[in-house]
């Protein structure tokens, strides 16, 4: 049998636990007619942005599949197969990102009611409905591959390996769009609604009067769990392409890969099994996954560390879980044991690069708590001290992740590096359960706020809040090593379809011209480099214009609408989502356009070698960048939640205001810049993969010999 | 004739000219005892520092010289020779720094007085103050490589080509301790002087009653003119090494670099040749040099467009004299016109990255203007826009590097690489000088303000000041793509030392051993991209705790030291000189020592394959980091002024206040960690280029095969 069936029933065992979930949200109770209203409109806010986007990112979709459909005349690789299963990557894409952010919307103001009863309640809504977007994930990426599998994989071996990734490409380029797009409308309107009504106007957040509270909602939805959704999956399913493409560079020398990985199997059954491998991990994860969800409960006893020690529960037991299938998996099917090492490097780097998020950004460590401090000193001190910590925070994850290629390519080579993503990614169904949970807290304490709820209800909901701030810290570390990993593997997968691999001896020989002695292998590099930069300053940048024009709205309704400030009459709150929605997707067109076409032209004109460089050199500053932005952004926030529980003077101190500067500075880049770089690395990778056989149909060495 | 006694004469030429500025600045009236004492306070203050330093690096130079000297045992390409090269390099840098250093500080204050009489005079001392470190630097420069080159060229060629990089080694060792501890003194005494005094007590720059007025002003010299004296010889020398080793990659396959470089040529001849051609090519920019230096001269009409056209002047013509001398130098040796495009690739992108970052630092343009702008939004917006803008600026550096390179490899293959960082660093003696001359201008600003001479006098020492500011925005960016041209020619030095490049077919065979497929260089490219980020972080960092101890210092004094405010008593200068001095050599050895144990270690343990990667990584990274965070700061700095010129609300509004925000910030980005990441790349490749005879000795392949 193929064993594929299992990834099948095992998606659609998720899809069963995601309908229990919904169902268990949805029956809870709505509220109050206020409350109502306020989750409606952020709703609405939400679902229009949505709706907005995809129409936008319809027709760039069906662009690029009537390219890669006439491709088909320049290599047989490509073409209306390609085609179909680019739609079909976007279309998986926009459902889980639609399906995940829908449900959030609609457990926020659940949340806020549960909160009323209880802390106990209101994180088992918010959690549940962080999980849907979680299990959804998982269940639409593991059946969706297997839908690709079954329809292909008995194609030419050549031709099926070059099918699968315009899946990835699909799923990616929409994920570009979602988080770009939703990482400028969440920041602009966060900046925004803060300057305008914290700073200038001195009313607290979240106050109904302000009219951008409504569009500084919905970004967190937008942004935060529509966009991260769309990322994630993403990395889930190239995770799995980039390991069966490097079975190629082992299939291509089938007596090397059967004697290396799976010892007692014949070459033909090898290569069955090295497909199968990671597929079957991830229907292991989502079992794993599936049991930590259902272990995320507290007891009596509701203070801050139980429930971070329930969150911890769930994905702990879960990466354990995941490592014990693995490795039954890994022997069922006769491979070696490095095949298991390789996986559990990259599912334990995963895990730490976490943690190393956490204590680079928690208050409860040193480097944010010195943020703080020097905090006394200045907005000049906090930003230098920050941006500091962000760059040192580099070190730990950069070492745990050549740690995890390191094992990954002694124990299984090339394709040791993929199986190591997979394992860093198998238990996402809980991980990113934990990590959409924190948005819709978030959006829970807004309502209590904008509602005017009990202080104590209040008080309930910041400590979730709070909570999802770290878990939101962690899944970020995670999110960037995952990209990390998983583009080396999808960039090894494009060194190996562009390159000539031979083997002597028994060992591989690595093609000459991938030489950094070559310069177009140097000249790759180094612009490969600039890439990571320039995109972090266009979407920063971006952030900037919709900020500007928000506070302009704002201040216009404060001077237009009579009784507003008073509180008689209600603000527009309609029109700043508007705004937001517009200039975010004029805005996320430049940088991602930048993102598809560049790594192409280099291809063409500089050829395929230069584009490999290119790629690696985009790795090591993405990286790189997007850990610094992320953490710097995040210690910053919470050095400032640090100051304002009453340290260096509290709330209205100097302290506190160089603070808040940290703070405003660190939020495009650890929400909108940091976030989309991970996608951006990604986007490049799959995309070279793609289009490797046209680069060899028109010469691999470029214009400029 | 061995024509580089040529540069032996050029050199003394050059040390005749420093000779009679010299004498020029000497001459010059030194003014009242006020401004003599507030001079010479400076000068003991720049010079304790300097010894004290050059105590701690004679320690690290000697312990290393004794390791080259016992390397002898492990290869025989290293031993004595190696060790009295590696000393002579640090001898050489030394001089140049303390030269240099020790005119500037003799030139301040008669700058002040020659201002009194007006611009013009004030320029001229200014001017001349700076061009003889700039004219020290390049004489010292190449009569050190002919020295080099006389006393062992007749040694086995392999065996010369090893102990050359000895000598750039001690050079740059020098020049990183030089511009990390003066960059951390300078930023520290900076920030804190400004904090405690301007921000804090209210009271103007440079006022008499602040104790770090003087420690600010010495700063500026151990910093600014000694450690971008020693940064710059670095660069100079390093270049020629790397031409003359870059030879080594063809001469192995004489036919080849015969043939394509010196056509007409016996391949010893075209050897020599080819070691003789960038000494000569250095030795034609002296004579262009100090012919543009006489060229800077005003009229009557003293504008700043005049002072900058005055400048201009000087360094235009020393740049197109360089061209031609180059072009008549290649004809003369023989060599193919594809040796003058190299040069001149080189040349050019230099001049142009300086342009670039004038573009994106000077408020005469709109990235800088948009800064001012954005202040108006808080603090946080300024930091955003700026460092948006930082990183936006990396782009024409890059481009302009990138087709550089193409252009150099196309035109004369390796060689043309180093022969490209020649063209950049060959007018070299007249840019330092426009760049030397700026913190003189800030040091007679300084001084005018504390003796208190007229308002007219400060507001021309600000013009000057103000000019100064733009040449060394200039110089900076075109320090950083010297830097990165220099060392991409030693890392392909390295790359040719450790790899086994073959000829087939009249062409290169490049190894395969470095391929991007080879997992050693793919560790090595994300670790090295690791290291830039991470000195940063330490260098920023110390700057910090400079910052913080000062201000204690400053209200300690204020505190205890009766009579101070009210201006009857002195504050205690030399206390706050000494705390820079102490701190600054403590936390200059960290960062430092990890740029030279790093690499070794990498080398080591991952092999000489995953350092090739480790540099090519470094210098990705670094490149990039090095130009935002010159520009952000620049800028930042810039925007300030912008305001401060009475936009925006002008001094006092809440856009100023953000704009001093993020001059603070920007100040240990662009003055302490910027520039110091130029030296530690190049240090990192040629230290990595020195030891490649024993990588190779104890296996290139490390200790994970």
């Amino acid at each position: 049998m193929d064993l594929v069936w299992i990834c099948i029933i095992v998606g659609l065992v998720g899809a069963g636990v995601v309908a229990y979930f919904v169902r268990y949200v949805l029956r809870q109770d709505e509220g109050s007619k206020e409350i109502r209203d306020v989750s409606s409109a952020i709703r609405e806010g939400g679902l229009a942005f949505i709706h907005r986007e995809y129409r936008t990112l319809v027709i760039v979709v069906v662009v690029i599949a009537i390219i890669l459909g006439l491709l088909g005349f320049v290599t047989p690789a490509l073409g209306w197969r390609a085609a179909v299963a680019f739609i079909f990557g976007a279309v998986c894409s926009m459902g889980a990102g639609y399906a995940g952010m829908n449900m959030a919307l609609r457990s926020n103001g659940r949340t806020c009611v549960a909160a009323q009863k209880g802390l106990n309640q209101g994180l088992r809504v918010a959690f549940r409905g962080g999980a849907v977007m979680g299990l959804t994930v998982v269940s639409i990426g593991v059946i969706g591959l297997a839908i690709i599998y079954f329809a292909w994989h008995n194609l030419p071996k050549e031709q099926f390996l070059a099918i699968i990734p315009a899946y990835g490409t699909g799923a990616s380029l929409v994920a570009l769009f979602a988080r770009v797009g939703g990482g400028i409308f969440t920041k602009g309107a966060d900046a925004g609604s803060d300057l305008v009504g914290k700073v200038e106007a001195g009313i607290p957040e979240d106050d109904p009067r302000n009219a951008a509270v409504i569009a500084d909602n919905v970004g967190d939805n937008v942004g935060d769990v529509c966009g991260m959704g769309a990322d994630l999956l993403e990395s889930y399913v190239e995770t799995v392409i980039g390991a069966m493409v490097l079975t190629t560079v082992g299939s291509m020398v089938a007596p090397w890969v059967t004697a290396k990985l799976f010892p007692t199997l014949s070459p033909a059954v090898a290569l069955q099994h090295a497909w199968w491998l990671p597929m079957l991990i991830m229907a292991g994860g989502i079992v794993a996954s599936i049991i930590g969800c259902f272990l995320v409960r507290v007891g009596e006893k509701v203070q801050m560390s139980a429930l971070l020690g329930a969150l911890r529960r769930g994905t702990l037991s879960a990466t354990i879980l995941t490592a014990i299938f693995a490795a039954l998996i890994v022997h069922f099917l006769g491979g070696s044991w490095g095949l298991f090492w390789a996986m559990f490097a990259g599912l334990a780097a995963g895990a730490l690069m976490g943690e190393s998020t956490n204590y680079f950004t928690s208050y409860a460590y040193k480097p944010t708590l010195e943020i703080s401090e020097a905090s006394t000193a200045g907005a000049g001190a906090t930003i230098i001290r920050g941006f500091a910590n962000g760059m040192m925070s580099t070190w730990p994850p950069v070492i745990l992740l050549v740690i995890a290629i390191v094992v990954a390519f002694e124990c299984a080579d090339f394709y040791g590096v993929a199986l190591a993503a997979v394992g860093m990614l198998s238990t996402l169904g809980v991980t990113l359960a934990t990590d959409a949970y924190g948005p819709v807290a978030d959006n829970s304490g807004g309502i209590t706020t904008m509602v005017g709820l009990p202080p104590e209800v209040r008080e309930r909901t910041d400590a979730l809040d709070s909570l999802g701030n770290t878990t939101a810290a962690t899944g970020k570390g995670f999110a960037i090593g995952a990209a990390g990993m998983n583009s080396l593997g999808l960039i090894l997968g494009f060194a190996g379809a562009v390159g000539i691999v031979t083997v002597s001896q028994g060992k591989l020989v690595l093609p000459p011209e991938l030489s950094l002695l070559n310069w177009h292998v140097i000249v790759g590099i180094i612009l490969g480099a600039l890439m990571p930069p320039l995109f972090c300053a266009m979407t920063m940048k971006s952030v900037g214009v919709t900020t500007a024009a928000i506070i302009d709205e704002v201040r216009r309704q404060w001077r237009e609408i009579k009784g507003l400030m008073e509180g008689t009459a209600k603000p527009k709150y309609g029109r700043c989502v508007d705004i937001c929605t517009t200039i975010a997707l004029r805005q996320m067109l430049a940088p991602s356009i930048m993102t598809i076409v560049v790594p192409i032209v280099v291809g063409i004109i500089l050829g395929a070698y230069a584009l490999g460089g290119f790629l690696i050199g985009a790795l090591a500053t993405g990286f790189i960048f997007a850990i610094t932005l992320n953490n710097a952004g995040g210690a910053w926030d919470n050095a400032k939640k640090w100051i304002e529980a009453g340290h260096f003077g509290g709330k209205g101190s100097e302290a506190h205001k160089a603070g808040v500067v940290g703070d405003t500075a660190g939020d495009p880049m650890k929400d909108t810049a940091g976030p989309s770089l991970n996608i951006m690395l990604k986007l490049m990778s799959v995309i070279s993969l793609l289009l490797a056989p046209v680069f060899v149909a028109i010469g691999v060495g470029g214009l400029i010999p």
